[in-house]
């Protein structure tokens, strides 16, 4: 049993802080670390949102851009430091674009099973609104539940962050 | 005071693992299992739901279709087992469909409030999106977040499922 | 270091019980108790949720009514009693439809900064959901999480409200 936990999984709303918590937990692991980036900056909100991503993290981090092959990139990297993919969703509305994600799933949680140095991934809780009245964005919310639930079961320890503040859910103190 | 809470409430977001962690609880009770199903399978994405959720609970549980007289089917099943409530937030949807359901909340909750035999019941937490553009949209969320807030003033128990791990928000440890 | 804190948040859905929340937080100060309210009644919709908060509050409250000028009202009101401002989320939307809200919020912080006496804030958790198709949803969904997070950085005590239950987000205790 290693001091710091191998894979953590940090989730949360939409600018709840949850990026700027999975890098601080990123950043308490020594030596290099990898910034492995699932966004694709197909138009001007993104390509914003992603600048004020990296301006917060300043120096000190090497980035991967990976939008689809997460196991792959996740075996390259293994041995050179710890990884923080962000995120999760972008990754699977890239696959969801493209055909059936469920086998890229499965390869994301081999993968993560065979990591010898730490990955925090980032996702979103986004099932806590009225059913949407568009089909895909069902379908969307689906896969993206049984997504978080599959890497949950596999990490060592699990963060919401909430208006910028972290709660713990994997492992829980005084709660069970 | 029994070992075990009589009336507990399971919440959560669309995929948190509400279903699976309700199920949970209730097989912890020893005896006969009763599953009231609320779902009408009024379309095929419906119709795959509900069978997702019966090949999981597997055999060992006897199932009773009520979507909308729920303080009746609890009258009648009382004393027969521990009784799994699938889940208010469709149950509150068919009432609304037909008029005014503050009625039938007031009965579900004198209802429960009688139980001998235990009661898990399953909700949505369905507020923290956006206000919904449609008006109807916007009822059904206040309606139901008066439900959920009824049911809970009575619930022994209250979990919150999110991504698949049980958060205890009825009682607390270590949190007041 | 006060007995009370100085500065309260508490978050929470739609409908899941957070201005009652805050009031009984606000109504264990001692002295004058003095009301916020930050909504505009430019529908019926609106007018009638004014009405239900204004019954439940009863008696025993100085209403102040302020959409705009936040800080403005907190200064002339400290050394009056403690304040509950109801709510941030319809602040943050009034002053969206006028221009740019960073200044304003940024005054804010400033103004709960020095206060004297305690402030309870009403605000909304609302980026738990689908990600809205309308941009200028997406575009108050983001200001409203920095918003939240600015509060949250300056306020002594953060609750969130699930379903008319508490749970305490700052300071936690035992879970970190």
């Amino acid at each position: 049993m290693s001091k710091h936990p191998r894979i953590t999984l940090v989730t949360g709303g939409a600018r709840s802080g949850k990026s700027a918590l999975a890098e601080s937990l990123a950043a308490a692991h020594e030596g290099t670390r990898i910034y492995i980036a699932t966004a694709e900056a197909w138009d001007d909100e993104m390509t914003q949102r992603i600048g004020l991503h990296r301006d917060r993290r300043g120096s000190g981090w090497q980035t991967v851009e990976e939008p689809r092959d997460l196991a792959g990139a996740l075996a390259r990297t293994d041995g050179q430091g710890v990884r923080l993919v962000d995120c999760l969703t972008l990754w699977l509305s890239n696959l969801m674009a493209e055909g059936q994600p469920d086998p890229h799933i499965r390869a994301l949680c081999r993968a993560l099973d065979a990591q010898q140095d730490p990955v925090v991934l980032v996702t979103n809780e986004l099932g806590l609104g009225i059913v949407p009245e568009n089909a895909l964005a069902r379908r969307f919310r689906d896969e993206h539940g049984w997504m978080n639930q599959a890497v949950v079961a596999i990490a060592d320890e699990v963060w919401m962050a909430v208006s910028g503040l972290p709660l713990r859910l994997k492992p829980q103190r005084g709660t069970s």
